[in-house]
């Protein structure tokens, strides 16, 4: 089959690799429908993180299951599933917990690659659902972006614990954070307020929920963020880059006893305790558990309650995988879906 | 008046002061029935701290009302009353929402030092609560942990969601940890583990509602606290110490998914963002809005349902104060009362 191989820093070629197998009897195979680019991609692209030789890359897929192992019960070759960046068992304490990605059993999926046109997914009663039919080719990137994106969004805004009568702020406009003013809406919040300086993605914000633009970063935007909530900050702050100066302006955006839910992968963050301590803020986050939410979200997109797909503006045959990551790197296409 | 003033690391001394007078119409002035040294006046007093100058000691205080400025409502003299280390107004939005110490109007108790026999107190229909009549002698250590360590202890186990079904660790056994316990199993948490190394500590948290000690600290620590919990890690933990290695003991200690409630004033601590992320913990605490809960605890206190005033095991003098200093200092007492 054909897959996407990073072999160093901005070197990603789409090459042969070994057709997937089962190897345990909690596996399933899946032929890809559609795979995707993550920001986290970027950065072993960029070579912020080290790899250690030629690497599968991709975490996020849908897709059609083609066989499973013999202890599978749940899904079956044939339908349509959606399935998150770590394999979970989805019966441990901590996933009945809501935590599936940090399942005691828990696998990632980066070492699997599913930028590729076949995946392995383990444990696959625990980490695959399947919609209820087959799904239409344009409700094919909604559920794509169920995987990862608009998960990790979903889960910030709860971790931020975004609700009726509360001000959501989001830092980031990235996918997830798009799709984390989409969830504060979905959610009840009333006003929300996006920080972006980017045309496209301000336009997007709005029709996803946004009702204020903030384009100022760092301690302006926070002073902007006090501006339009009396002074106090916001109730609750979606956090969705990863760098310091990201997570601190989500800190200080929010107001005493408020709620930060942050979902960027923090790169080279130290947190000033003393500050945070001050604060006053609730702080949650991490690695998604997007499987919590999966069944929610895809009984939305079926019922075309939400749109989440829009945040692919560039879809390429997988072949051009190459140009897909150059996309995003140089921030020409917020996401970037590849047809296998 | 008497009163406590540091006049440099280690300088404590007991001294004439000017006496208090009211200065705002919302201000009351009560006269002191106890006060106390605190965990976190050790900070400057070991020089860790800077002080520009002599300072007023302690913000920590029970008494009787005296007088009361022309705008006071709620209490009047001749009442007993309770209030904590920041004075609040407890109408804005952010007292509303339970987070008093950081009120819009906060007031520090800091520079007005209570270690005093009286004390002005500002904002005093916010600050102060009156307990339903005069208490006897053998109460009012209880009422005066309720001002500070108590009320701490338990915003401390509330922001760790410690509830029924819960396991709950602590990390400090000084008295704001201690109380720690004495909420965790108020709030039914089934299963407390106390993490001390002092047989008298040991003994006052098994007291309060501790089920297990760990006397390991530091990563062996985590591994008791792990061991304990099916590998899992606590649900809840409280962090009532400060420094980087009792936040990291804590962290590690907490599942996936679970409530570190932090209370221990952080000096020099830096969280690394990257541990934090993958962590997927709930990160809560700072200066505890003690003025929250102290209805409840004076109730509780009152009707003795709790006796959170063991936690003093040593009572002095006023005029004795810099031996009450030096008691703390050199861990020969848990908490030192003195007696204006």
């Amino acid at each position: 089959m054909r897959g996407v191989v990073l072999h160093a820093p901005g070197d990603v070629r789409v090459q042969d690799r070994e057709d997937p197998r089962i190897v345990a009897t909690t596996d399933a195979i899946i032929r890809l429908s559609a795979t995707c680019v993550c920001g986290s991609d970027l950065w072993p692209y960029r070579g912020i993180e080290k790899i250690e030789g030629p690497q599968p890359m991709g975490h996020e897929y849908v897709g059609v299951v083609e066989e499973v192992g013999s202890a599978v019960r749940t899904v079956r070759p044939g339908q349509f599933v959606v399935g998150s960046f770590w394999a979970s068992d989805n019966t441990c304490e901590i996933c009945q917990a809501g935590y599936q990605s940090r399942c005691v059993h828990a696998e990632p999926m980066n070492p699997i690659g599913t930028q590729a046109q076949r995946a392995r997914i383990p444990l696959a009663d625990g980490t695959l659902v399947a919609t209820p039919d087959i799904p239409t080719d344009d409700q094919i990137p909604s559920f794509l972006a169920a995987s990862d994106v608009l998960g990790t969004g979903w889960f910030a805004a709860t971790a931020a614990e975004a609700a009726p009568g509360k001000t959501v702020a989001v830092v980031g406009d990235g996918a997830v954070g798009l799709l984390g003013v989409l969830a504060a809406r979905h959610l009840g919040a009333g006003r929300i307020i996006a920080v972006s300086r980017h045309a496209d993605r301000q336009k997007l914000a709005l029709q996803y929920g946004a009702t204020d633009i903030v384009t100022e970063r760092g301690d302006e935007g926070v002073a902007r963020v006090k501006d339009l909530t009396g002074g106090l900050g916001a109730h609750s702050v979606i956090e969705a880059v990863g760098t310091k100066e990201s997570m601190m302006q989500a800190i200080r955006s929010t107001r005493p006893g408020g709620h930060v839910g942050y979902v960027g992968v923090t790169h080279g963050v130290e947190l000033p305790g003393m500050e945070l301590f001050f604060s006053g803020v609730h702080l949650h986050g991490g690695p998604a558990p997007v499987r919590r939410f999966l069944p929610d979200l895809i009984d939305l997109i079926w019922h075309q309650q939400i749109d989440p797909g829009k945040v692919f503006d560039l879809a390429l045959p997988l072949d051009q995988a190459a140009e897909g990551y150059r996309a995003m790197d140089e921030r020409r296409a917020i996401k970037v879906l590849l047809r296998p």
